[in-house]
């Protein structure tokens, strides 16, 4: 795997879920954070998200220059999202285009929109391998795009949600995770699993680092594996979230890697 | 009281509260009700009102080249938006362009574009009096407009709601009701009281007639009262809810009145 | 398979799901068929049934002799708890547990108490094969059972829901479908499936008969095959749903069978 | 205002708000609160607390010896039941007994039973002056009290709550706050006021004990006022609640006042 040519200058997008409280409960440090990312993935109601604060995180994004991402999930305040449903695809549809809906309002008042589109949670790992939900969702970003072109989705590589997107002629940004290790095949090793999330900030920021400018990481075994990501996703609800953030900008920074939406 | 001049053609909407159902529940009789209104408040997901529902609401409407207004709400499944709540201004304002914006996608996607707003049961109540509510209202008004210009609100003649509006350049539609029995003051006797509500769908015709006709009622004791509105709201979930707005409309048309949305 | 000894009385349950509306939304004839049923399937707030609703229903159930159930469910009032979810089982235990909590105060304030346990929608259908949440939903009727013993659990025969019931030591009381037809293997044929769902009330209440005096009804191909229920479900959110509940129990009497609740 | 006689042993009841998060959100930090407190008022599901934190908050509050309140609310997760609400009379009382009876379950199930009501937030504040909901605040007790007694009321001294549960024979226990100043006429600073909520540890500390010891408590302007209260409520819920619990607690103790439950 060869270094990365150090005349053309790397990219690199990096995108964390915000506005993840709901009422009078507070989840993700969102004023932080919109100081460091260049993405913000902006919970939308359903999951978390009351729209004062969906509100607050688009004046704040806009104020950045960070771009707003609708981060849509299934209807479950109870489960913060994370338990998958088996939605019927027309219902799914719509409950995803309500969500990116109600969030263009806040977008476009702070005078910003919504640039790109990410599952949560449970939807996010569904779309993963059930195709009929990838399509139901990329069905949501055509409905509910604006008049100038389909929305960005932003997803896992190798996902039936970017493979779905990318056939109906929506942009498909494949993301990397700096804190999950990888198998040899280049899949991510399931959080059950020994070792499965990289907790060390330095090894966190190594990681970034080397997805950002070499295309690739090392395995859970040591062999180098690609990673074709357009964004780094970095958490926002862990106790040191802002410090390996932080670390993981100033990292990249420091090798003259630049910080770009992808949107 | 003279005759409208027979020369100068009479124009009026009529609208009616739709898309009142909520998932497996159903309540009005939607597909039914777009072919005689021209004006449709569909209920956008707080007090009634799910997004499949709003989606095929939505296109339907269209279809019929009915007007789609924004029937906003207090978050309230329970209670259908029929408890006053105290919410505090910049979270109700926060709750109401949120609700705005999810019916705009549904709205655009059938070929349509939101063209009113509306708020709904005890919000609409409230509004009558309560001037930081309706400025709540109002507020979400202008931060959910397109960039073309605020939409024009619908509510009761000299409500706070319809002041706080034209104040802040917001076009203030105001409505009267054919079932609801007047004051010789010009508003409307509470629902508690006798004779408050007029069920004869041959008296509600009659009194949409002459409200069209001669901007005037008259009220309960007799008197002649103004009645100055640009839309005639219809119930949409009484039993005979179609058979009455059927009957207002051949009325009003039979009589040469031009059934015209006013946004 | 010989008809049943007429000299010894036939006794069977008949339960459908009653409370299922939300707030301004009815859906089920709640009164009318609390004059029919020996068993009432009560919505506890999660898929259906507001608390006014659940209270009434109790009181009208207690003044029917009927006996009051739990009709628990996920937590999911836009999808009807029709939507399957992946609920970890912890959480679905509580949840049930909360569920039944919320009814018994209502039974009890009636005069009455919550004599069973039924799953409702997707997580009746889950429970057929999943055995976590089967034992999640057993954990919670013994989590929320009175100091004198366990409640019954009302299910499909074959179910994991009835075996791990039984397996705790918890009364497992099989359903039978008047209105479904059955494969030559007892199993229902699944409801997508052409003759599926028998809707001639005299056909569904002949079945019924068979069911409740042989043991036994014909399966779609027109082999004889057992089916051993302790009570049979009538389904509440018909048109027709009284006229034909009111056949199945005259036909059920008439021919000498005695209508007892099973709890 | 004499000293309370050393030879009689004073005994006060701490409470306060527990299980106060929501899914994946947290708030109170009850497991070192319980160490603490000697009535929890937990939370049941319509302000906060979900099904299987209700249930760790009652198998905690067992092993401590701490009773157990149903902390009852209207239904507004979005508001964190801090917005009131015009709830009919009936449907609020059947909405409180609810809570009451989906607590009851976790309480007995951990080896306790709920054993006694308070309402939360706007509720609570409505109950003060509101006689209608009050009402059917006290008839939602009696409702889903155990046919040995009706559970007691906790409550403001001097509120429409208190006043009307003694009417119905309801045990009505008055409270008071360590941390709010109060009028000459014995009645709560309003918060938006200047120094209406007292922040110094010590100064709360010592105010606790004054109420618990004397019976009284200095009002803003210097002038001792009685305070009878038979509990006093700590908050749960700010950055210090934990530390300034723990100091109340020691002083108490130190100068020999007996901690004990009201209920």
């Amino acid at each position: 795997m060869a270094r990365h040519n150090p005349r053309i200058p790397v990219t690199i997008d990096l995108n964390a879920d915000l506005g993840e409280g709901f009422g009078r409960w507070h989840l993700t440090e969102d004023a932080r954070l919109l100081t460091i990312v260049t993405s913000a993935n902006v919970a939308c109601g359903f999951h978390a998200g009351d729209p004062l604060t969906m509100r607050r995180v688009c004046e704040e994004a806009v104020r950045h220059d960070v771009r707003i991402g609708a981060q849509v999930s299934y209807r479950d305040l109870a489960g913060f999202g994370r338990r998958a449903m088996d939605v019927p695809a027309r219902e799914l549809t719509a409950e995803i285009a309500y969500q990116i809906g109600a969030l263009e309002v806040f977008a476009r008042a702070a005078g910003g929109r919504v640039s790109y589109v990410k599952p949560h949670g449970a939807l996010y790992n569904r779309a993963v391998h059930d195709r009929e939900q990838a399509r139901a969702i990329v069905d949501a970003v055509l409905l509910a795009s604006p008049p100038g072109g389909p929305l960005p989705v932003l997803g896992l590589p190798g996902s039936q949600l970017l493979d779905v997107a990318r056939e109906a002629g929506v942009e498909a940004v494949p993301e990397a995770f700096g804190d999950r290790a990888y198998t040899p095949g280049g899949t991510l090793v399931p959080r059950g699993e020994d070792g499965a999330v990289i907790t060390d900030p330095e090894a966190v920021a190594d990681r970034c680092l080397g997805m950002a400018v070499d295309g690739a990481t090392l395995a859970r075994d040591g062999t180098p594996v690609p990673v074709r990501a357009r964004s780094l996703c970095l958490h926002g609800d862990t106790p040191d979230a802002v410090g390996i953030a932080r670390l993981v900008r100033d990292r990249l920074q420091d090798a003259g890697v630049a910080l770009r939406p992808f949107s």
